[in-house]
């Protein structure tokens, strides 16, 4: 599909707001098209010099901007023409101040010149239309600009720099020298010559399988490193969730009250814990109720406790009547197998006796064992003490390790990648099969351009509008 | 007070994201001071041309800030030497992708240089000490920041631009040649001459008052023009107070539900009617409660009722029994001279019949009449139609009118401004009564000065670190 003739108009000059936000100090309005610079000449009015279109590329212009003799903005304007740009078109940009009402009314003045909104990353599908970026780096600026801690930051870069795009480019050299000459065989069929040595053929496809299963193998750590590892926190309402959220995260970030069933969506945050991104998510409390909001809450729970790494199940040492209750209700969701339990008595400080806190702590061992569960850890605790806060950091930490990687670790962190990387090892697995079985050329061949298209989806080679307005849809407005 | 040798370090390079949010297209790092050119130099490698420092001023340069050979982002960066700077001294913006991440590590190395983290407005007060503008000026800025309609951003770019400043210093200079004359009468006192005619002095006295007067006087429209005419939207819980907000603001901004006591926390937004700026205010519901969280709430509905200009009494047509404690409250809260009342019976579409519909305005009608209201208007209404929402409007619009403003109109929108106005008038009318009951010259010159005082802190002309630093504080970071 012919993308210029699509629904992305790419001929069209498109603008966006590059710094949402309400009122800012400064705000940053993009503008990208063939006619980007000279419009933005004919709504600007420099303060000295030449003209916008006429004065030096690159060079920061001082000016305002008015409509029907009204000021509406001082503001600094530069333009980057042609290939030079991020986008790889004539590009301007507008910096103004960071007020709703100035942005708005610049954007109209924009759209009254025939200037369009941009859609959400327009200019980096533009970067990639021109051949600016591949569309694995593409997605790294998206990545990029989401990374909250150090290891994702890393991985995004690397990919972005094109470190990804690097090693699958290596692998898709190899298998497309290799197919060519399988298919020159085909075109010589008649005199039985193998032009493709099949011993190299074999040693070559285990290498780019086992690559390309290191690479799938990679996005379980990708993954958790870009979105850290998921713990839910637990428990009946009223058993300090929040407060525990709170301490966590290091401020007030849930509303903590003395009401039952304050918490009602669900609020995540991720805490950097010895350098691993733990991302943590406070549920509502699980009791029976009528409040409809809350009945929606507590069946998004029960998802929410299935999917994380490590489970926080917070018991209320005032009410101990509740432990069997919480507990086995734990023990219905979640596979004990695959995931860390670590259970908490809370309000140990209002208990304030060892001997009552041993007696509570072999109560909920006990109640675990009768439910064949085996918690990594039981814990006295309190969810306002700096002490035993900092105990579990140790424990959630121990129990969500991420083994060190290195610098330039290519690491897959996109779930459509790992998509079309599985799919391309499903092709590989049947051109291995397939010589097993000793299949004639042709069909060999042909599993190895499935391959290769998988890989070319990748990086974009192989494209369809659809895949791109899906991959870009995800970016923000104004990259 | 010299302040070069204040806390707020005026000899600091300082820096700020001057583009706060999330993750966003791209952020804004300001450094400014003596040394923001040279430390930027230090931590910046261009990818190609001059260093940063040695190459030209005001352009963009592409290329990256790393850490200990991790690379950090790629960058743009631009310098503004000295005096062209917004500051008014050595200037530097980086524009890095708007990663949480990557805007904190470039805070970081900029502190671990010894730049140190701009305070709320210090770049404006920087701009203002350097005599880039003078301090209404300055406030302008913050307004026009934070201004969200057509008639608000007139005001604070007017503002901006000097035309409040030329008032003032019109006025000043005339009552500063004044009083000099005065003050040299005082020098030759014991000659008996009169350098100062004493009906000039009259004439310029009520001049002056009369021009401080309106100042004084366009407070009250500069101040709804800023902020917003108040309308409280009042009534029992689950009276649809919030579908009504929604509905004017023409999204999901409150939270609905059925169930009772749903508003916590106030919700204001500004809507635009008929080019006013209205700011609607959803209080909480008023009822018999004892959640903690609730009965705050709704104490606090009385302070917001007491100052609104409109109020907007919610009565649900399917609970006639409540009307009269629901008008009862209101005849407590407001005082119906100063306020306009507006009574709906909401929910008048599941009513369906005009007849009744006749009998529950009747009823209203009877019962505001006992507690001797006299409300604008009483509407059968129903929150979630167009056209319940449209009438509505209109008389909001009609209650709430404010009268044309002339485009250069200079209207005192600020409190500090208002308070100074005040105090010069008392002294203004000293004078008058001085000159009335023939007090002696230097009695006149004192009272005259201390106009000239107030006045002059208007602009900033006489400025303390204190009341710089409650100005500056209201800023945005970054500006």
């Amino acid at each position: 599909m012919d993308i210029k003739q699509s629904r992305f108009g790419k001929e069209d000059t498109i603008c966006a707001v590059a710094t949402p936000g309400g009122s800012t100090a400064i705000s940053v309005i993009r503008v990208s098209g063939v006619n980007a610079i000279s419009i933005v000449n004919e709504i600007f009015t420099p303060y000295s010099g030449k003209s916008f279109q006429e004065g030096p590329s690159r060079m920061m212009r001082f000016g305002h901007i008015s409509k029907e003799n009204n000021l509406i903005d001082e503001v600094l304007v530069v333009s980057f023409p042609g290939k030079a740009s991020y986008t790889g078109e004539n590009s301007a940009e507008i910096f103004c101040h960071g007020s709703v009402f100035i942005r708005k009314e610049i954007m109209m003045i924009l759209f009254s010149k025939g200037v369009r909104q941009a859609m959400p990353g327009e200019f980096s599908m533009r970067a990639f239309l021109n051949g600016k970026v591949d569309l694995s780096q593409a997605e790294a600026v998206a990545d990029l600009i989401s990374s909250e801690t150090s290891a994702s930051h890393r991985v995004a870069i690397n990919q972005m720099k094109g470190g990804f795009s690097k090693e699958l480019s290596q692998m898709r050299s190899k298998l497309l020298n290799l197919v060519s000459l399988m298919e020159l065989e085909l075109d010589f069929s008649d005199e039985d010559v193998e032009f493709a040595d099949r011993d190299n053929l074999k040693t070559l496809l285990v290498e780019v399988r086992s690559h390309i299963e290191r690479l799938i193998d990679s996005f379980a750590l990708g993954n958790v490193i870009k979105n850290g590892v998921p713990v839910a926190i637990v428990g009946a309402t009223n058993t300090g969730k929040s407060t525990l959220l709170n301490s966590l995260l290091g401020e007030e970030r849930a509303i903590v009250s003395e009401i039952h069933g304050t918490t009602r969506d669900f609020i995540e945050d991720v805490v950097n814990i010895n350098g691993t991104a733990f991302r943590f998510i406070d549920t509502a409390g699980i009791r029976k109720t009528e409040e409809k909001i809350e009945i929606i809450g507590i069946e998004r729970t029960y998802e929410k406790i299935k999917r994380a790494n490590i489970v926080v199940l917070m018991l209320d040492s005032e009410r101990p009547d509740d432990f069997t209750e919480g507990v086995s209700k734990i023990a219905e969701i979640i596979s004990s197998s695959q995931q860390t339990l670590i259970i908490l008595i809370n309000k140990c400080d209002t208990v304030n006796d060892p001997e009552r806190e041993s007696e509570l702590l072999r109560e909920v061992n006990n109640i675990a064992e009768g439910k064949s569960l085996k918690p990594f850890a039981v814990l006295p605790f309190s969810a306002k003490s700096e002490n035993s806060v900092s105990v579990l950091k140790d424990k959630i930490s121990n129990a969500g390790e991420v083994s060190d990687i290195p610098s330039d670790a290519v690491l897959v962190t996109n779930l459509r990648h790992h998509q079309a990387l599985n799919l391309a090892l499903d092709a590989l697995v049947r051109v291995e099969e397939g010589m097993i079985a000793e299949a004639p050329t042709d069909l060999l061949a042909q599993d190895i351009r499935e391959t290769l298209f998988h890989l070319g989806e990748i990086v974009g080679e192989i494209n369809t509008e659809e895949i791109l307005g899906n991959i870009f849809s995800k970016f923000c407005i104004g990259k």
